[in-house]
C-alpha cells in the first residue's frame, strides 16, 4: 500500500458504479481500516442499478450508497440532505467529483448537443455539487489546520485531454471536442475555486488519473484501474498547501493548462 | 493606421451590433479601399434593431449586414447560404468569430443555467459557426499558400480572463465562473480546430482584446474601445504560421492558457 488515507475522517466519490470511482471505493475498503475514511460516501446516478458496488456496501459497513444525479439540482440536494445526516457536525473532508462522460467526437461529428452535455455532466456538475457540500465541507475546514484531505479538499478528476497545452502536441491524435472543452473548462472552475476556498482552507485541485482501461478510456488504455487508483489515492492523501489549485496526474507531476 | 489587411479579401464579423464587433466595421471602413478586406460581413443577432452598424453600412458599399444568431442553427445555415451568395467562389479569408456574452457571476451566485448559457454562446457557437463556414474557408486557403488573413483564418475573440494559468495570479479579482469557464473552453476549442484545420492553410488563433470600455467591459476598464481594435486589427493583419494555435493578446503578446 502506497496510500494512508486514516486522517481523513469522511470521503465523498461521485460516479462510484464503475470505472474508476468503484475501483477507489473496492481499494478504500481493502485497505486497514486505521488507513482509510472512516466513512465512505460512494454516489450513483442509480444505485439500485449499481450491483457491484451495493455488494461492496453491503460487505463494508464504513460505505454509504448515496442517489446523485449531478444533472439534478434536486437529486444533489437530496443527496446533501442524506450525507448531512450520515456525517452530522463533522462535516466533510473529501469530495471528489468523478462523475463524467466521454464521447470521441470529432470536428466532423461533434454537435452543440454533445458539447452542452457533456459541459453540462463533467464541468457544470462538479461545480453545482461542490457548491452544494460547501457547508459540509467547512464545517470540516473549521476543525483542522493546514491544507490536505485530513481538513477540507476538492478532488476534481480532469484529465490531460483538458490541457489546452498538450492539445497541439503529445495529445494531438486524440479527437474529442466536447470533452476535451469540458475538462479544460474543469480546470477553469477548480482554479477559480482555489481562488475562493483558499481562506477557508478548502484545498481544490484537478487530477488527471492516467489514461485507463475502464468502459470511457477503452481497452487500448495502457493502464489499469487498479493500477491508476493507487497511484490516485496516493497523490490524494499525500495533497498539501503547494498542489492547492494545481493540475497534477496521477504520479504527482504538474500537467500544463 | 498601424495595420494593413488589404491582401483579405473578405471579412466576417459576429456580434457586429456593438461594442468591439461595432468598432471593427467602423475602423475598416475608415481606412483607405486598398488596406481594406473588399467585403465585410457584419453580422447581428438582430440586424433590424443594430442601428448604428445598419448606418455605417448605408454609407460603405462593401459592408454587408447579416443576421446571425450563435445560438440558431437554422440562422447559422441561413447566414452560411447568404454570405455564400455574397463571396462566391472566392470563399471567406478571415473569420471573426467576436459574439458573446459576459455575467459577473461568483462562486454563490454562479448557477447551472448561467453556466449552460455562457458556454453556448461563447464557446459552442464560435464551434458551429467556424463549421459552417469550414467550405468558405476551404475555398479561400485553396486559393492561396502560407498562412495568414490573406489565405484563411479563424480569429477566436477569448479574453485573458479564459487564462486558467492567470486565474490564481494577476486575475483573481475577477470572479467570473461562467465567463471564465466559456473563454478557457473556447481557448480549447480554438487549439483543437488549430490541429485539424492546420494542413487545409486555416490558421486558428484566440486573441485577447484588452480589457475595454463596452457594455461589456464596464466602465473602471481601462482601455477605449477605438484603443483595442487598431491593437486588434494590426495583430489580426500580421498573423502568420507561427501564430497558428496560439492565444495572444492585442499587443501580439503570448498569453498562458
Amino acid at each position: 500500500m502506497q496510500w494512508d488515507l486514516g486522517g481523513c475522517r469522511s470521503l465523498l466519490v461521485t460516479g462510484a458504479s464503475r470505472g474508476l470511482g468503484l475501483q477507489m471505493v473496492k481499494d478504500l475498503v481493502a485497505c486497514d481500516s486505521g488507513a482509510r475514511p472512516d466513512t465512505i460516501v460512494a454516489t450513483a446516478r442509480n444505485p439500485a442499478a449499481a450491483t457491484e458496488l451495493q455488494k461492496v456496501a453491503d460487505a463494508s459497513p464504513g460505505v454509504r450508497v448515496v442517489a446523485l444525479d449531478v444533472l439534478s439540482q434536486e437529486s444533489i440536494e437530496q443527496a446533501v440532505e442524506e450525507v448531512a445526516a450520515i456525517l452530522g457536525s463533522d462535516g466533510l473532508n473529501c469530495l471528489i467529483n468523478n462523475a463524467g462522460i466521454h464521447m470521441g467526437l470529432n470536428l466532423e461529428t461533434v454537435t452543440a448537443d454533445a458539447m452542452k452535455k457533456t459541459f453540462e455532466t463533467n464541468t457544470v456538475g462538479p461545480l453545482l455539487v461542490t457548491k452544494a457540500f460547501l457547508p459540509q465541507l467547512r464545517a470540516a475546514a473549521a476543525q483542522g489546520s493546514g491544507m490536505g484531505v485530513h481538513r477540507a479538499a476538492v478532488v476534481n478528476i480532469s484529465s490531460s485531454l483538458g490541457s489546452i497545452q498538450l492539445t497541439s502536441e503529445q495529445l494531438a491524435e486524440f479527437k474529442a471536442y466536447a470533452y476535451k472543452t469540458s475538462k479544460a473548462a474543469l480546470n477553469m472552475v477548480t482554479r477559480c475555486m482555489a481562488v475562493d476556498l483558499e481562506s477557508e482552507g478548502i484545498l481544490c485541485v484537478a487530477l488527471h488519473p492516467g489514461w485507463v482501461r475502464t468502459d470511457m478510456g477503452g481497452q487500448r488504455a495502457p493502464m489499469s484501474v487498479e493500477e491508476s487508483m493507487t497511484s490516485v489515492l496516493s497523490v490524494i492523501s499525500s495533497l498539501t498547501q503547494k498542489d492547492h489549485g494545481s493540475f497534477m496526474d496521477y504520479l504527482g507531476k504538474t500537467v500544463a493548462w
